[in-house]
């Protein structure tokens, strides 16, 4: 019997938080390759934050999730019907692949990736979140040795990246991050010189002595009141490149932002940006990236859930930040 | 009899508001220029929304106004004693001459300016308000034809300029400015394509009538709940200028900002400066800034009170925007 391909769809759009409700898991049969195409089965699912704004029918930088039909998302896979592709049957592919276990790709939207047991690190320090930190921390950053650079969720896949480049151009990187847990693993491992317990009760004098020479860089992931507080200490010329705002993705609540007179005050820059508008970064990044990850003290961490059905629930932590590291799906 | 000096000390530092019993006029004697100064004495003084942060002693990017001391501030001057320098007598000079009628200023930081009869200008269009305007629309609004471009404060001695600027290079202006009276002049004497009362009941629809394609550049002199309605409306890409903050200067509210994801989802820029700090741009900025001041459609508004004792009430009438264009005292 020819198997089905599973797949989890878009049921309803959230007005709140994510529940396991606004999705569907279905069978549908394995897609046949037309022109230009390969079939492939899916191993790795990447869960982003930026799922989430997709969930939303508003206007945002990217096309909203389409209701009824696969969730989108980055895969890596293996090739089973190259078709007329140069691909061959098993090569190893990042690329589009969506929330389901089989996929039709056009063969110029997926690229080969070797097979030397790091496949997965082409969703993370290889892939779109590397690629992210890079364009954020340096091209908008752009970080002088001795800088102070505050991250924020220091611990996911975007800001650990982002950390351990900032110790690379030799800056002092403070992470923010949730959970005493959380923080020992960004300081150990990642290397970053210290990290901030957001949900600790002296958060404030923390932070402020993890800063004894105040701001230069704040990768901002998460915003809300940790935006105020690390704004208070910024440096003249300050910059904050604006990657995410994950703390009201789900609407709870409006985080209102008192410090905004303090950006003119330090003459500081604030940009927002998306990794998929910048492509002519992406070869300068891709250089820097892959030196950094053969470097002796590289450290890239993954929570792997399993099987496709268990992908709602990983999104649904990776948004409340229980995932360290990438969050991945094993297919 | 030798004249005395008449001058306006800080007294003591708004908590709130600022008012009266913050200065005190004092009579002084005129002082001696010492080596490498010359003696002036002011006939206009300048004032400008700056001096509101210098009253505070917290930390910002200029020093704060001594206490005690006499204010400081801009000045358009004639020349009483050249002493040494290669200045005349009854030369015209501007500098920073303060809040008083006579001053001893270094002779390497005065500039001669022509007497044409438009020597007031180098405090407006041609000074510091003019460049401050260069600077912010043109070198991190970076303006292309077609931009819809958003003013506030707009009938103000800075955004006055910005709006003639931006229209010279081809864009939608609409200001934002307080009382249909300094719309009407916002439109008809300075040109722009439409202004905003910010005091109107229907200022949210009225400004989305404005915008009807968006907004690329904001132009922000005001800050508080503006911020948020003209973020509403931002563009993809768009770029803030953060020139003032007006509305909090006497802190009166925080005024919460709400709108910060945007800055994400458009991609959008914002950047604080100061005008001082950026002299490699004086020459571009008074190059393109004298072409303006010299085409046949530009207008120049000026607001002036009369005499030194009634600079306090004109610096409070600024801050609260009673001014049309740029304010002056005639000393």
């Amino acid at each position: 019997m020819r198997p089905k391909n599973q797949k989890i769809i878009l049921k309803s759009r959230p007005n709140h938080a994510v529940s396991n409700e606004h999705f569907e898991l279905i069978d549908d049969n394995i897609p046949n390759p037309v022109d230009g195409q390969v079939l492939v089965r899916n191993l790795y699912l990447s869960l982003d934050p930026y799922m989430r704004g997709r969930l939303k029918s508003g206007k945002s930088y990217a096309e909203p999730q389409p209701l009824g039909e696969t969730m989108l998302g980055g895969t890596i896979s293996e090739i089973v019907d190259p078709s007329d592709s140069h691909f061959k049957m098993g090569e190893l592919v990042v690329g589009m692949g969506g929330w389901q276990q089989y996929a039709t790709l056009s063969s110029g939207e997926v690229r080969q990736i070797p097979k030397d047991g790091y496949a997965t690190y082409h969703l993370g320090p290889l892939g779109m979140p590397g690629i992210t930190a890079w364009i954020g921390l340096i091209n908008i950053g752009q970080p002088k040795p001795g800088d102070t650079v505050v991250i924020s969720s220091a611990a996911g896949a975007v800001g650990s990246v982002a950390g351990q480049l900032a110790k690379k151009r030799g800056c002092r990187v403070v992470g923010i991050a949730g959970g005493a847990l959380k923080c020992k693993h960004v300081v150990e491992k990642l290397g970053f010189d210290a990290c901030i317990d957001y949900k600790s009760h002296s958060l404030k004098s923390d932070f402020k002595d993890a800063t004894p020479d105040g701001v230069d860089i704040y990768f901002e992931n998460v915003g809300g009141s940790l935006f105020d507080l690390v704004v208070s200490r910024l440096n003249p010329f300050a910059r904050i490149p604006l990657c995410g705002w994950i703390s009201t993705y789900d609407n709870q609540e409006l985080s209102p932002i008192l410090s905004l007179p303090i950006l003119l005050t330090m003459r500081a820059k604030l940009e927002g940006f998306i990794v998929s508008e910048s492509p002519q970064l992406f070869a300068p990044a891709m250089e820097e990236l892959s030196e950094l990850v053969m470097s002796e003290n590289f450290h890239h961490e993954e929570s792997i859930s399993d099987g496709l059905a268990s992908a709602p629930e990983a999104f649904i932590g990776l948004l409340q930040g229980a995932n360290l590291g990438k969050q991945l799906v094993k297919l």
